[in-house]
């Protein structure tokens, strides 16, 4: 995503803060319009979040999900949204496992299609929450020299990689940290060739770099992707971000995780819930970013 | 139905189409309403096309989906429709396996209630719509001597039923195609006694009719409710619409299928995606006939 | 619950109750706010019934549903809670099988919480819909010297539990009835110290009392939580209210039902649908009940 339009959703995102919080009244851009939630992978948080933001902008939404729908008696992603799409809906939000769904939709169909998650590719809503929040609570845009670290489950993260696309098109220097399991060293080449102001490395240490980070994103570590298979049974121990590891942080560091929170695993309770948490404050962002996203898409 | 009440609803669905598009705005005209989704049986599809026609009406939905609702505690669907019509609820759209349930409800309750799909029995607004995109692509409603082939798993089809009576009504002469196990030749009675203009009657070749229809609707092979057995393993073969016996419908014939599609069984891609498919106008077309049904069971 | 605010809560219902029974237009005290319905445990009914009075007041709503929220990814109820929270919802309404859920949510959060239902322990808004459909029937809010017994699986029945408390509250005295398996003596315990105008006792016969009785409240057997035990093969028998039996009831006493009833176990299709059931009363009820209790943690 251009840096441009970026800053221009973060700019409608800021304006929407109070809407979401509840200390202006909802706005009604998208009255009257139907917003189509195609979920055919589970995600209640994400579903919840864009469902919240359409209504804060005076749209309703129709829910298809995974297990329940037309996709479950073999019907295509692309033939599922092209019915969709012929019901007259003014706009698609698809979590799916195909990576690239989502673009291939918009393709074919002509319609504003917001990815709400394409398998292990992207999750850019959540890349661009999460860089809304840094910035919102840095108070700049301009994240150049800013060091942060994206820890745990990331191969398999979407969220890493949006976040990694997001984070350095902003000029932050950003490090994958991870058994080499979890953090394959090919990913260092992820924005190879997207002139990105900013850099990604990856690592295979975790207390070495703690007191060089601005920003530490703790990554869910998603079991039901591993089948049992890939995440040590001592993660917490290497991994987790303890109560005593996170005292090697910088004292204004800031500590974020997309949730939901395996607490006592990737993340200890007194972190979490502590002072340099963010993880609520990424929850609200969001709802502001997606209905950001959906004006952009669909709005004026 | 009789066929003034059909005209009349044709003629308030064609009047929503540009609602339905997006060309006009919502209508207000069941605003403040709540409409119920009874889906005891699973219907995406169906349930989201009555949604959006609700809303485009400005009515709010409520949902109880079969696996979740009190039906699965062994409560009686007049019970279960009883209970949410003493919520104060407007309307109920019923899907259900239970042959003449939603009739069953009605006459119960004496609140207006949709049938979306009752058994092997009737699926009418399904009916209404296909035969509404009809005469749409036509530019007439009176149907005498057009030749409509309804193919495939003809004996399970609500679908096929409904649209026989839907058609037949119009003055259309049907053919049922299918291997006796899927047509069996007593459903040319479909409609005796019932002094429709039409006619229907059962074949059991495909090939040979081919070049004397104008219009051929495709039915799913619904496996689901076969369990394996009834349907031939070289079903596409002998019964499947492949672009190559496509070609032999004449030039201005057109194609329906009321999805999901099983594309390379009962349909090939190019059929599907080709120029004589009217697949998703069907879908289109649905949501304005659902906006006309509801308008006629609780408008003004 | 204090007398005040439930005979206050009783009126705003009264007021309400025109505008679920469709005689007076919807209400917009809640237009532009979100309520969470968050059900962890399943429960279409009082869902449905919640969603219809945050209808009914203009508000909007999200579904949370038990088997596919994160809760499924082993989030706590809280963490669950607080994350919708901070999307901005105006509201949570929540279901759950922890006891005191609900409570310990509203505690932390800071955020208007309804009860729908946690665990063995409360459901309020079903004992106040209870007792608002008795004050209705009587004409009268003081019910001193009214004879309530509550018949059957007691001991797992949160809804036993608030209607003693709404009941004993207004003055009522309560009879537990059951065998003792499912009407344990110590329930006769359960307002002590409370200070309420009522009485309560448990007995372990059904016939000798029925003639005393105003007002029959015959519950649900929970097959689904006994598992099997528990349940006497010959319940019907026993404890279920037969048609024979209710002819002992005074011939104004009434009986009501929480739903869904097992027909033919606990009860009859003769008293379920005869003149005596308020049954369908009590759910028209719980939506106005449930616009008071939403007007009266949102409202103004």
């Amino acid at each position: 995503m251009p840096l441009d339009r970026m800053l221009g959703l973060f700019e409608t995102a800021r304006a929407c803060m109070p809407v979401v919080t509840g200390d202006a009244a909802p706005r009604s851009d998208l009255a009257g319009k139907i917003i189509a939630n195609v979920f055919l992978e589970n995600s209640t948080r994400t579903r919840c979040s864009f469902t919240a933001a359409a209504h804060r902008l005076g749209a309703t939404t129709i829910d298809l999900l995974g297990g329940t729908s037309s996709a479950s008696k073999g019907e295509t992603l692309l033939d599922t949204c092209a019915n969709v799409a012929a019901m007259g809906v003014d706009g698609l939000v698809i979590r799916c496992s195909d990576t690239c769904g989502p673009a291939a939709v918009a393709g074919a169909l002509g319609l504003p299609v917001l990815n709400a998650g394409d398998g292990k590719h992207e999750h850019p809503t959540q890349g661009l929450l999460d860089a809304f929040t840094i910035t919102e609570h840095l108070g700049r845009t301009d994240l150049a020299g800013l060091r942060v670290g994206i820890c745990g489950d990331v191969a398999t993260s979407r969220v890493a990689r949006s976040n990694v696309f997001a984070l350095t098109r902003l000029g932050a220097d950003v490090t994958l940290m991870g058994p080499p399991t979890l953090a394959p060293d090919d990913m260092a080449t992820l924005i190879d060739g997207l002139d990105m102001p900013g850099t990604v490395r990856v690592v295979h240490e975790f207390d070495p770099h703690l007191e060089q980070l601005n920003v530490l994103m703790v990554l869910r570590i998603q079991f039901e992707r591993h089948g049992g298979g890939g995440v040590p049974d001592d993660y917490r121990l290497h991994w987790g971000l303890t109560a005593d590891r996170a005292e090697h942080l910088p004292e204004d560091a800031i500590v974020m995780h997309p949730g939901p929170v395996n607490r006592g695993t990737e993340l200890d309770d007194a972190v979490c819930d502590g002072p340099r948490s963010l993880i609520l404050q990424q929850v609200t962002g969001g709802v502001a970013v997606r209905m950001a996203s959906l004006l952009d898409c669909l709005g004026g």
